[in-house]
């Protein structure tokens, strides 16, 4: 391959990274926006593990295990611990080229993002060691194996499912993950009362737009790089799709929002983006701009319904996770076979069992760990840590200081 | 076109909306910065809707009304409603070529920057509903048009008007209707009084020094992604005039503001880097080094002077949006006349009359848009939803909250 | 060379050098979350100050004392005032080229960030004006001068000395300045009682966090631009030596401060991170994935024994400044001569001979203008004024305005 155009292409997947990376810090603050003041340190703290456990496991085995490199149409594969090495030649595929390096290092990116879905949904109420020990094995088995079925060329890439850039396999598995978790650890304190439920707002709006936005900007790279190559014509179009269905999200979560509250709710709509890009995710390459604002659109009315729903079933998601990602997730996977280039009935067909497979299979396996660590160490902290925070509770510090203390010390002094 | 060169090419435009994006984020902070508390919900909501407006009316007709492709040199064009088919060519452009998406949305990320300066001058006092319809009126007509007239290959640039990257048609247009809507929206209550101009400040300088820095690093794509190709030599000489004519710009605001008001000003030093970079804006690619740290450091005076000269007429801009977007939009647009490549009484001339006529163009059409939505639904909140704050009054809701309102609620039952 | 590939590797760093730009913002915010209230303002007025002083007198005198092109192997050399025309042809070096502009805007990025790091360590005690003079003779003098012995082709370049991206010629010669100004300057007033260590929690963990991520985002840049091309295989190698150091850091500091304060302390996962990331720095593209992970692992230990022994000594560094860029600063250099490629007994004396000699030299400097600064304006702020805060002493302003100040204006006149 010519040498500019191998440099212009992995130098594309290199800076789609940096992008993704930053969803990162996303998730952090749209979830330490939506909960309360004294369970900020903690959602921080859990945030920036997960990105470090993510990428050290993803080196140890969850890249291995995603691209096994064999076993083409099957259900399991593992090349081995660790990475080879860095001669290892450029990688070619579709139109594009890469190295191995960045093969790795944009995949580990994806790889903690579904772990950091799971933590908005459980946060307030969850043990942070069994937290850290559930997440390390999502990420480094659960997701891996589900991600092999169609980008490792598994049984589902064999069947013909599709999904571009992870409604399913990475949005649908970390709304799964919280689904399961949220079901065994039950709900805040305080929440579903005799009385009906009780809102309990988020401690800082500002923080949870900040988080919307690095989603959006981050999304550029996560469906932009999906496509592997810095092919003109294919980026450009996704890029044009994701913009789109994001706003879309935002003016269908606005109209639907405000038919059901009668109020212009912020948190709907920042929500409604979020949907409108994971419902976009699966089929950024395959839309034109006009199905796009439909799935979008579709997407961000589904949002303030769904939370409702989840709500009423008692299940207690303080960010939304699941409504977001498992609900827009399926939406995005399923309209796959609804609109754009592949539509067509028998399309749709292997969504729905491609949505159904990895749903079941991440579900149990996130049922089971969570279930093994209610029985063993426990899940959930006391009333008492409860009332006071996990951040007292679990790191001994608050994650705001409104007293100037060694003002008041010294004057105490005196 | 050399197919890697065409990758590269198209990849920086991509990279540069994506850059440009994240100004709607840095305008959200650096507006929620600048305001009180209470209306912080309402001016993330306001940033948010805008994207979203800003990108689906961009889709809809603001694109085909800016680059009609017919009637050069002219004053109105229109291409019809929606996108063409993504078959559609590569276009040629300078020594660069992208894809006809690349153009549509990197195109559409400058669209909704300059609602977004709008608001943040009405904020604290503006209907949501009037600012909405206001807002999307402004961005699918007004800025397409006036844009057309240059970038569009219309009238003024037929005359010989230069406007590399948008000093006079992003962001004195903005700014225009920016002053446009304060006039007719009158002061917030208790900044103008009898014992003279009390100060309003605003919420949280960390937001609003937020807002700034992610504003300039969005520039670096709103400048350099407007060479429209990744021409090595020109676009790193923008990043060059870019950085110095900020960074002059702190420096300037920073000697004006202190012989000003013999303080070290935070929010002064903040504007002055934005007025610096508005201020380049006009001619970031015709400048020396000396010229643009010239063309920044007397935009960042101008800044502490300007919003001297607006208070004093009462005029109430919580933001400074008129000094920074307007009065040194129109700074750089003249300056591009007084140095640089072009420099000329001639070249002057020209960009007095397309400052002058676009200006006028503008004015007018916010004027008369916010003349009749006052004479219907009116633009103004009233006395107590002012006292109130727009998020409870417009939202239902707090930006932050302090209590931890399970917790009390919980040990109130006991 | 190839006219794409020169324009894919120029594009590279020019976006390198807009991801180090944000590393500014990462600094300002790091440091305002990690101090008291009452300084925010004026820690973010340092830090938007710096970026722009850094800028200018780069462009000024910097760049050419840095890159004097003569002297090689020289301990001194300039190239005279401010830069060359722009018609300078393309700058050839390793596998890539770039431009003169280029070249100098992703220097001057790095420039700025060694005077960021001395702003952290003498937070909330050391008058603005003393601080601007330092920043400006270091940036401008001291750190050209050792950069030149490294990466201007002079003596320790010529000796064997390797610095890949700046452990030591930028971290750790921040990390010195930072150590001989709070030597001078003293603790803050009740940091070390009688009583023992009152520690001084940061205001805002989120800031802090949104720092770390930030930093860690624009360190794509600040070592993936350090290969000075968009070189595949290189760029993308430094990725994943970069991102697993810095997760390894994280892993590293949160078993370390676990076993020594038994407790989950977010802000020493966040120095760990950046520990790693400064410990990798020398070395990233010399690194197996296995060594950039104890590389990392190993300075997210030293950072909590560190932080313990520096209050020990009674250096008091409110933001762990001297740990981070000093301490994993001499540790990654060094550790170029233990792991990777160049691993040896000479390259390891080499790499001591150039911690040895930049150390002295900087540490010299900014002791010597430091204390000239004390014996004449003075460095520290009164006694009064570190109680008031240096918001109000310094900047007449409040970082935060939590009451509602018009409308209580109005209810009040009523």
């Amino acid at each position: 391959m010519n040498e500019a155009l191998f440099t212009a292409n992995n130098l594309w997947l290199l800076v789609a990274t940096v992008f993704v990376f930053l969803m990162h810090l996303g998730f952090a603050t749209l979830e330490a926006g939506l909960i309360r003041k004294k369970n900020t340190v903690n959602i921080l703290f859990k945030n920036v593990m997960i990105v470090s456990i993510g990428l050290l496991t993803y080196y140890i085995v969850g890249f291995n295990l995603m691209y096994p490199g064999m076993n083409e149409g099957g259900f399991f594969g593992f090349a081995g611990f660790g990475l080879a090495a860095p001669d290892a030649p450029a990688i070619e595929y579709a139109d594009g080229a890469y190295t191995y390096w960045t093969d790795f290092i944009f995949q580990a990116m994806f790889a903690a993002t579904c772990c950091t879905i799971v933590s908005g949904a459980v946060a307030e109420r969850i043990k942070l060691g069994a937290f850290l020990i559930f997440a390390t094995l999502f990420v480094s088995i659960s997701y891996p194996i589900t991600g092999m079925w169609k980008w490792g060329a598994g049984w589902l890439d064999a069947l013909g499912f599709y999904d571009f850039a992870g409604s399913t396999l990475v949005h649908a598995v970390g709304g799964w993950g919280a689904l399961a978790a949220i079901i065994l650890l039950g709900a805040r304190s305080g929440k579903y009362t005799e009385k009906g439920i009780r809102p309990i707002p988020g401690h800082s709006m500002p923080l949870a737009a900040v988080g919307v936005f690095l989603l959006w900007f981050g999304w550029f790279g996560f469906n932009g790089g999906s496509v592997l190559s810095a092919n003109p014509m294919s980026v450009s179009l996704v890029f044009v799709t994701t913009s789109l269905a994001a706003a879309a999200g935002a003016m269908g979560a606005f109209i639907a929002s405000y038919f059901l509250f009668k109020t212009h709710d912020l948190s709907m709509v920042l929500n409604g983006i979020l949907g409108g890009l994971v419902g976009i995710t699966a089929g950024a390459d395959l839309m034109s701009p006009g199905e796009a604002i439909i799935i979008g659109g579709i997407a961000g009315v589904i949002i303030p319904f769904s939370v409702v729903f989840f709500d009423k079933l008692e299940l207690d998601d303080p960010v939304g996770a699941t409504s977001v990602h498992l609900v827009c997730g399926i939406w995005g996977t399923l309209a796959v076979g609804i609109f754009g280039s592949m539509a067509g009935m028998e399309q749709f067909v292997n969504q729905l069992i491609g949505t159904a497979a990895i749903g079941t299979f991440t579900f149990a396996f996130a049922f089971g760990v969570m279930f093994l660590l209610k029985k063993t160490i426990g899940i959930r902290i006391s009333k008492e840590e409860e009332l006071k925070g996990l951040d007292i509770a679990e790191h001994d510090m608050a994650a705001y200081q409104d007293i100037e203390n060694v003002q008041s010390y010294e004057l105490s002094v005196k």
